[in-house]
């Protein structure tokens, strides 16, 4: 392992938020599994389930190395296959459907002499509160303009064009921050992979300012989301909010399975089913014909998610 | 539009299939959507919702036609690029978790000068009765035995390797039988394609037999199935089976998003998302580490389907 490996913000990391987490669900506890990867490393999944606030979270954080697979390996930058991978990532879906969902994720990799971060998060809300938009993307905003102005607005571009389902013509939720790449010579990485993520920066990023921007974006997570969680938390809410709930998060269970890249790679390569499944919501619906009868604050979301507007 | 491409009996095995199924359901009926598909073709989709029996029954069947994409069509028998389908597709989902979740379909191809069958049908038990798990396969294996003795265990093998999720090392179910390319010279096909399928017929089948064989396939659908929604209807069941039946419900939902080729390709060739989907459960439940406290009788399921058995 060399020096610049260093993933002890990635331990506190997880710690902090759920200390944050726990302290704003005000009943549950997180329950801690330790597990190790075959092929090298191991990581520590932390789930908090059945809480006052929170019907499921999962907090996971891992680091991993061994040998990636040629074909992937032959797109990215760096000599050889061998990699070192950390990060955090986590997903919480609340119990009142009044509270958005939210995922966020933070990671260095490192292979041969390259090294690169990447991360970001994106809020999926039932009921659409425009005050609550405005502010999670504020402070992303806020968090990339300390670093390079053109930042929000192309990581913002790439989260729009990742999170999308193109067979239902809707994005996951409202977006946020989607980034790869950061401090590696992109022009390094194959054609096809530079194809498939033209957002990607161009110019160099030196590694340092790269690790202290993702620093920046996994200690921003509480703040883009804990004042939405606390402003909604006593909202009014009954079986047909739980019911367009429900049927929403069938949405968020067909993106993660069909496009996801995480976890299609993770699942593939052996990753522990378990800790990449947590993001799945605990409890889905899927109902045919589903938008005859739907209300208008319902449809108000769907509008949204199908034409993209800028927060 | 070529003279033995003739769907008639494709048209009124949906009609027998529904009659059936709303015949044993005893209570709620089949509602119909005749769909076009913007490339060629359309389809109606029959879908029964909140029966006595029947949780959702998705029974659909569609006729589309136009060009396959280069790189699939080069794999396949035939020249040219444009193609013609039709088949019936269905998933049954009951109630009660005593009854088995079902999955049938049978379609028939023509591509150029080539023209082929496709279709199986398999069963997903949540809890085990042997004899229902006898009755299903010796109903597939007598239908198979009719043509020829080797293709019950060659089809029987394909569909336990067909509906396998490799991320939880577990099989979708029970089995039952899966055939492809059935009628046309298989060594005609890409390489790539026969080593992903080496239980395919060796030996070109005369398409008439093909033809004949998926018929009555298709016609077995019945006497395999309602027998065991016959004898499962009336057995007890409560809150501990149900959640049981959620969560094995939640497997069903990773198979056919992560991993189903037909799910895939018709979402991403711009297939009716609604009709495509109507094979996911209306109600479904992931549970992290779900296994801790599971009793003995939902032990055996997973035993049998991490440890496949000749029935």
């Amino acid at each position: 392992m060399t020096p610049n490996f260093n993933t002890e913000w990635l331990e506190l990391l997880q710690d902090t938020i759920c200390a944050g987490l726990e302290a704003v669900d005000g009943e549950a506890q997180f329950h801690e599994d330790v597990w190790e990867r075959d092929a090298g490393g191991g990581g520590r999944t932390r789930i908090l389930t059945g809480g006052a606030i929170f019907e499921r979270a999962g907090v996971n954080w891992s680091k991993v190395h061994g040998d990636l697979g040629e074909a992937f390996s032959r797109e990215l930058p760096g000599e050889g296959r061998s990699f070192m991978a950390s990060g955090v990532s986590l997903v919480l879906h609340p119990k009142s459907p009044m509270i958005p969902t939210v995922h966020a994720n933070v990671r260095m990799i490192q292979k041969g002499d390259a090294s690169w971060c990447g991360g970001g998060m994106d809020l999926t809300p039932y009921y659409l509160v425009e005050e609550d938009a405005a502010h999670f993307h504020h402070v992303l905003r806020t968090t990339c303009d300390g670093f390079d102005p053109d930042w929000h607005p192309r990581f913002k571009q790439w989260c729009d064009q990742y999170f999308y389902l193109p067979h239902r013509g809707e994005a996951r939720g409202i977006g946020g921050l989607f980034f790869d790449w950061l401090g590696v010579d992109v022009s390094t990485c194959a054609a096809s992979l530079r194809e498939r993520n033209p957002l990607a920066v161009q110019q160099p990023v030196p590694y340092d300012q790269a690790l202290a921007f993702t620093q920046k974006v996994g200690a921003a997570f509480l703040d883009a989301y804990i004042p939405i969680v606390e402003r909604r938390r006593d909202d009014p809410w009954g079986d047909e909010e739980r019911r367009f709930q429900l049927i929403r998060r069938g949405r968020y269970v067909e993106f993660n399975l069909l496009y996801d890249r995480g976890t299609q790679f993770g699942l593939r390569t052996g990753g522990r089913a378990e800790s990449i499944l947590m993001s799945l919501p605990p409890e889905v619906r899927w109902v045919y014909d589903e938008e005859s009868g739907m209300g208008t604050r319902e449809a108000a979301l769907l509008d949204v998610i199908r034409n993209p507007k800028e927060w």
